[in-house]
């Protein structure tokens, strides 16, 4: 793969870079438009002012998904600013989910800093979600064409999926460990496998590409999805808190039903039956959570959920090998889904341990 | 008016109550597909179900939105219903922002009822709500239609206009009530006034309407809103809880900016002067609101509020007369705007006087 990176035109990056620019400077735009007040609350969670909006002079992040959008159109021979809607609808929808899920979730804490709901009230935080919502189906209406009309469509479907998997997942509270399985799992992993299913395909549908290599690359996107849910479950548990931005263990402590957990309790070993009874704690202390940690490793839960992530990251991989794409293209891609899923080699930068974080 | 109305066609009224019937039928319909957790919870909220999902025997209530786009597109020459997604569409994202904006206004009672967020909690209704913006979305674009594609960007026009409207009267709260003036208050408006102008546009577009037509509706559709809205901050603080479904002067103990208040403050009066330093009580007691009522009413806060309202309705009258539509449906059109502001005479169910809350 360096090898075909390597010799990569660099006009290309230059372009992927130009492109995903702009999705920033739209975000930035749209974010301007709204209410002041949901202005200053979306500026603060997207990274680009403190809490009383004094800019801070960092970007929005690395823009995952809207990057996908962008790569995935290049994939399909168009330009990657053909996107540019689609990339933006897309991080809209991420954000929306992050304000509203973090309320739901009771999380404190989104990249390193105290979440929106905490900083300005859970009140105005629905509503700045709400307006992200209606910004990203504008963004891809102002195409007003065809492909942009299936792309509204395809993030109207994301929209209905992810809400229903994070109804799953809040419906996973009210049920008892050791009687999750992993239908259920997987139907909650939709609130966040959806749009990186639906990022890939935009971009696609966006550059003009035959509905059989929107499907592959759709298909790639939604195991990238799994891949990346399934070692970001990992991460929770394992991660470095500087990395996560995070407490450490804080999944496990909230007794979260993460799929380490579900699959150490089927192991049907000694650890396992030690775990279940170490699970009965109603609220445990740091030193017990960091007990049923190492059980659920002992388990063998952390490494069967490891080899799952693998096993979703191939099938990804093998789903962009259909996709009708050009090489080079292609291998561009899976160097981004392994640095999604957390699966890569160390860059030069070496912040590949918070790869798993970053989306 | 009454002469017109009862030389109306039988027909045409059956025609509208099938339509709202398909309009019931639609909204359930699309609550039981959504995850059982959040079809119980609008189950409850549509008032069909109780708070642990048995059926009540009960409909979703008037359907006051839905009318209009039906009766919009009766009017403009169309079988009203022509108009039954945009009309499913129109109640999905009015009942959205019921959903969240009880949970901002941490108002507790909804239609007499518990509110949807005091029963399952601020989470599960905030998702709820997400789900019916997507769900409206949905029904649009199930039309596959250029109308159906015009009414759904009226509808995201329209959404955009309601959480600006929604963040202004959150804003309003940090405002002092002597420097709350009429723009800002207007502003706010729109939270409500955006869906009842859009409703009617909607209903004209899905009729085949010329632009025209559809202006001119659109323009008595926000008259009309304006007119409600004005009337129900009236109705907040002197209607009968029975029939609003709300504890007496609820606005008034929680320093809500309602227009009377705001009217009456600059009356300029002795009795406004009065009501300034009544106003700086940080917890009012039941006498202490009662007395600012009385103190709005003396300073002219109410009978001006009053006039307001009706000098709105008669916009939108006005506008309903530049519509190109016949005059037996104008006739109709007229008595659903009255009944909507409040501003008709006595039905005869004698229910009235609740009409200003059934919206």
């Amino acid at each position: 793969m360096s090898l075909v990176q390597q010799s990569r035109p660099v006009r290309e990056d230059a372009r992927l870079d130009e492109a995903r620019h702009s999705v920033e400077s739209t975000l930035r735009d749209i974010v301007d438009g709204l209410h002041p007040d949901l202005s200053r609350l979306c500026g603060y969670h997207f990274g680009w002012s403190d809490a009383g909006g004094t800019p801070t002079g960092d970007g929005a992040g690395k823009l995952l998904r809207a990057t996908l959008t962008l790569m995935s159109a290049g994939a399909v021979g168009a330009e990657p600013a053909t996107a540019i809607p689609g990339a933006v609808a897309v991080e809209m929808i991420h954000n929306f989910s992050l304000l509203h899920d973090d309320i739901m979730d009771a999380d404190a804490l989104r990249r390193g800093r105290p979440a929106a709901w905490v900083v300005y009230g859970t009140g105005m935080t629905t509503l700045a979600g709400d307006a992200l919502i209606a910004t990203a189906f504008r963004a891809l209406r102002s195409l007003n064409s065809r492909p942009g009309l299936d792309s509204a469509d395809l993030l109207l479907a994301a929209l209905h999926q992810m809400i229903d998997g994070q109804a799953a997942d809040l419906a996973l509270e009210q049920v008892p460990v050791r009687e999750v399985d992993v239908p259920h799992y997987l139907r909650a992993c939709a609130k966040t496998t959806a749009l990186l299913e639906t990022a890939t395909a935009i971009g696609a549908v966006l550059g003009g590409a035959r509905t059989a290599t929107v499907d592959a690359l759709r298909e790639a996107g939604r195991h990238l999805g799994l891949s990346w849910q399934v070692a970001n479950d990992v991460e929770d548990i394992w991660g470095d808190p500087a990395l996560t931005g995070k407490p450490a263990r804080s999944d496990l402590g909230r007794a979260k039903k993460t799929i380490p957990v579900i699959l150490a309790l089927r192991a049907g070993n000694p650890a396992a039956a030690e775990l279940a009874v170490l699970l009965d704690q109603p609220e445990p202390t740091d030193d017990q959570v960091q007990a049923q940690a190492d059980l659920i490793e002992r388990a063998g839960g952390r490494e069967q959920a490891e080899a799952l992530s693998g096993r979703y990251l191939e099938v990804a991989l093998g789903k962009l090998g259909e996709a009708d794409v050009p090489e080079v293209e292609r291998d561009r891609l899976i160097g981004l889904f392994r640095l999604v899923a957390g699966h890569h080699p160390a860059p030069a930068g070496g912040d590949d341990r918070a790869s798993a974080r970053v989306v």
